[in-house]
């Protein structure tokens, strides 16, 4: 994978709904586009027509849970074919909100497919490809569910989970955040916004800084 | 895999458009049910809710071919899973207008995605399990699509290819019937449909008395 100073990066961000997510990256976005750079939002499971479609057939069926998972990089593959490649390939920056870390939580740790079986399966459909960065939103159980409650927005089949489910989701990106100390970041998101907010822009301060990427303005 | 004399069969037909599948499954469901065995027909892609969803995105959007691979096996996953499988513990058999050896035909030997790939996601998605019987309805390619075109159906993606295409849909079908002999019975069906029909029903025969199965009535 060409990976060169003219190449764009993929910033994944993670944790479950409720962790603070969207205003965060619409942090980050601005602070890049505020260096020069060029960046993309999008999110999983969709980020295309067809990605989409099959957002909408997931959130709202039950089904085994490796058919889930099959069409969660079903819909992962066509997101980088069709749209993170061709977007870093020209220069841009993709944030996207949830990757396959989400996969590993909510469809393998929570959802019951087998942990090796989902390697194996990332592995068949994304060749290796990962995130350059991870910001993992980590947050007790009770805490989300009150923000959600909160925020009082439609619920797909994963929101109407009992507390038991949310805490193997956890478990699952806390144990992908173990596996992977170079690409993901714990954030914990119980702190006040603007200071979560202070942490992720210093994240990714220090990120740019190692990895020698240099702002266009 | 239970496999007594208890257990039902699954029997799928295999072949481009227009080589006479429907009718001869008809003929096959009437017979079996004529030696008071209980008969599931079904579809692929399709056969369950989700199934007949991810076949109407699949039919009628382009994208990357391992997209549409893993889209294909998460339809038949969840086919296995929630219908034919529960069908064939409880006794009955279960006929099937295409499965796997179709992903084969259409998306790797004609759609370009690697033969071994596919393999490979077929055992991560089946473990193993296939037919038990197979008729492959083989058909020079001018005259299923002579055959298609007299039929003026609605077409779909894979009916508006060009001919090279069906060419290599027709070599990995018999790519297939080369590897797994023992499965896959080839049917000449150019020859007139009487003639057919008569040969499946020989082949069923052949293949009930070999695998001693006792007909019920």
């Amino acid at each position: 994978m060409l990976n060169n100073q003219n190449r764009g990066r993929l910033i994944s961000f993670e944790g479950v709904d409720g962790a603070g997510k969207s205003s965060h990256m619409a942090r980050v976005k601005a602070h890049l586009e505020s260096l020069g750079l060029t960046c993309v939002q999008t999110r999983e499971p969709g980020g295309t027509p067809v990605g989409e479609a099959i957002r909408a057939l997931v959130l709202h069926h039950d089904m085994d849970i490796n058919t889930e998972l099959l069409l969660m990089y079903a819909a992962r593959r066509q997101h980088v074919a069709e749209l993170i490649e061709p977007a870093l390939s020209r220069g841009a920056w993709v944030i996207t909100d949830r990757f396959e870390d989400s996969s590993f939580a909510y469809q393998s740790s929570a959802g019951g497919a087998v942990w090796e079986q989902c390697v194996a399966l990332s592995k068949w459909a994304l060749q290796g490809f990962e995130p350059d960065l991870t910001f993992l939103f980590d947050l007790p159980v009770e805490v989300s569910k009150a923000r959600v409650q909160a925020r009082g927005a439609d619920s797909d089949k994963f929101e109407a989970k009992p507390d038991a489910y949310f805490e193997d989701v956890r478990a699952g990106f806390l144990k992908r955040a173990q596996l992977n100390p170079r690409r993901i970041r714990v954030i914990n998101a119980q702190e006040p916004e603007e200071r979560v907010g202070e942490r992720v822009l210093a994240e990714l301060d220090h990120f740019m800084t190692t990895h020698q990427v240099k702002a266009k303005a």
